[in-house]
């Protein structure tokens, strides 16, 4: 008998292995094989909504015959097309009601990146080395927390209110790793600051200002930065109009605005920018020259033209229009089905796409739970399991949660979503 | 006077600090600053055969009023469209000269992104941990050695001659690194085997082979995997039609196929694929899934329509003819500028994008050398410095050659810009 000469196996990398599977892959896979489930699970958008008459008119005016038509399906730029760049900055203006120039950014400040999710992953791999820490809402964007995973960072839930993370649990917690010697690893707080996903709450305008300050006062060993990823920002249906965090840090320099277009416009173009302090554009620019010399230019043409010609604006209240709607229908199924149980609470958001609801303590709701298989297999719909939204680790971590999507469903099937589901907790409720 | 409390410097990763400055960022924006200049150094694509038409018409057809118009806008699958998918595998088989059912893979094995560079990224990601190993051929495409650099990988070049990488100094190096004990960093093999970019070269059927069993007998520790770069695969003007080493492993464990469409169709699509091991393809979809969700689903679905209905075939002969004679163009005018200056000589490259060419031993040809400027800033023409496609520890790295693409230029424009480029390397010999 030989030993054997050579080996099959792989070895991975260190990433790969941190890089568990994916829950967003998994949701949208079976969010794709289960189409007569009702899903409350993706956030995906509304289809019938999507501006398909705009992109066929916007490509038929930008893809012409002659050279700036040819130029359209060629290389962009690593940082995105430069005219392109310049209305984002018009369009960021616009919703911090002021202009331009008084943005105190300029277009080399901006990289135009596939989605927003782009945009995080680079920032995660510019700033983070495994062990490093980066503080976050409890409970927070679940991708963010896979992405901060694979990268090897610490994750550190911070609890939240109904104004969003908590600012003094926030300075507790970075008191307390200064006193436990680990102060030096924190380099990021990242803040969904409208109608977070998955808990539907938005920061108040008194934390916008005081992050910024704990942001400066906690920079003792280096800069501490904020990822403000405001994805959902432009789908605000009700309440008051807010300034970004970015734009509460005069210095410009303790911000990263990650924005995108796939919720407000079309995920299929994957189109999103970050607004970066001048450093961290640097950085991101070699990055993202390494992985795909800049995102595609027809699709930053498309999204210009819509720029440009007033049409995003006018899709937007629309959209606006629609969602809302749907939010609407949401509520009031979850008053008409979970409003007699007792112990299930829910957040009524503003904004964006999703119901955070809480259950009773004694209703698990995570992949493996009954209640998931029960809503699934019987029941005939799909949520987001609350807990894959906290770090793992997490001590405020919640086993009883879901997230509701009100993003692909009709107002009827929405309704009809939300009976199975209260359906299915009833079951639960009755059996244990 | 006291002691400043607070920092504001960034603590970057250890990631960001090997990301050094991108030579292909620096190349893309010089080009795109100084369109005046002849461009001898863009590995754009001549933007007078980009397919406007065609893409518009089928776009035309696939974003209409009806639910799948809509779905077209929406989000895909971190993998990508399974229809699109499954069209490149007819694709590849055509390729191949074989059909479907005997590639051996099916379309799980198969991920779309943007473009192939984001397979190269993420096939560093998945298996290179810092002093991990990759062998490349010397000279080899440079965005590659960036991305092998900012992962913390040790890059070592093989030395090349006629017919691609040399499997004698291959097997060399492999006996070298296992005496040396570290044969165990050794996870990859990159190839691009047809039409290298820079240096034009094919590899031989016989390496093909070759490489599949050296691949196999050096897995000692792990499977030593191989990445095949054929991103000009379908850009050759003449020779002989060769498998790809993909096809010579039976296998089908050892080989990652990466390849593009940017070069064959359109890189302002940005749509590529891979084709991998299955483990390395659950593997890509975990750290993919954290950076995009999946590539544009608008960009998939124009690519799956042209491939569908022949057009993609039929405008890829015409590319055919542009670029044959473009390459005719530069190698006539090759002969008649350089023919007569003593130690300069060029490979004759079948396909692809690029001439490369050796300068006299006394010609540096560097962004810092006399060359570089006097043919930007006196002549104006800009060329790729070889010494950019070597690792900068190589001991096969020579500093005297160019890669000259002709890729965006005309004929006539080809012909002007090596008469430049003729003219300033005459300068730097009578000077010298």
């Amino acid at each position: 008998m030989t030993v054997a000469t050579t080996s099959n196996e792989i070895a991975f990398s260190q990433r790969r292995h941190r890089a568990a599977r994916q829950s967003i892959s998994y949701l949208m896979q079976q969010g794709i094989e289960n189409r007569d489930v009702i899903s409350l699970a993706a956030g995906f958008v509304d289809e019938a909504t999507l501006p398909v008459q705009l992109v066929r008119d916007s490509i038929g005016n930008i893809l012409t015959d002659d050279p700036a038509g040819h130029h359209v399906l060629q290389y962009s730029t690593t940082a995105g097309d430069r005219d392109l760049r310049g209305l984002l900055l018009e369009h960021l203006a616009g919703l911090e009601q002021t202009d331009v120039s008084s943005l105190g950014v300029n277009v080399d400040d901006v990289v135009v990146t596939a989605g927003s999710q782009q945009i995080l992953q680079h920032v995660a791999d510019v700033l983070l080395d495994p062990g490093d820490i980066c503080l976050v809402a409890g409970p927070t964007y679940f991708v963010f927390l896979s992405t901060l995973n694979a990268v090897g960072a610490r994750t550190i839930a911070i609890e939240t209110d109904e104004h969003g993370m908590r600012m003094d649990a926030l300075e507790a917690t970075l008191e307390q790793l200064e006193q436990s010697g680990e102060l030096q690893r924190v380099k990021l707080i990242y803040l969904v600051s409208w109608f977070e996903n998955p808990s539907g709450l938005t920061l108040s305008l008194d934390r916008r200002r005081q992050v910024i300050d704990i942001a400066e006062s906690w920079s003792k060993h280096h800069r501490l930065l904020i990822l403000e990823d405001t994805a959902y920002r432009e789908l605000q249906y009700d309440g008051e109009t807010l300034p970004s965090v970015w734009s509460c840090d005069d210095s410009r320099e303790r911000v990263i605005l990650a924005q995108t277009f796939s919720k407000s416009f079309s995920p299929g173009l994957r189109v999103g920018y970050g607004v970066l302090p001048s450093d961290i554009a640097a950085a991101i620019h070699d990055v993202k020259g390494n992985l795909d010399f800049g995102s595609a230019n027809l699709n930053q043409q498309i999204l210009a033209s819509v720029l440009r010609s007033g049409a995003y604006a006018q899709h937007l209240d629309e959209l606006r229009q629609a969602y809302r709607g749907k939010r609407d229908a949401m509520l009031a199924a979850a008053d008409r089905y979970f409003g007699d149980i007792p112990g299930v609470s829910w957040h009524h958001p503003e904004g964006g796409l999703y119901v955070w609801m809480t259950l009773p303590e004694s209703v698990a709701s995570g992949f493996d739970s009954r209640l998931f298989d029960r809503a699934a297999s019987t029941e005939g719909v799909m949520f987001v399991p609350g807990e894959i939204c906290y770090p793992d680790d997490s001590d405020i971590r919640q086993l009883n949660q879901m997230r509701l999507s009100f993003g692909v469903e009709t107002p009827e099937t929405i309704d009809a979503g939300m009976q199975r589901l209260a359906s299915a907790t009833r079951w639960c409720l009755d059996d244990s």
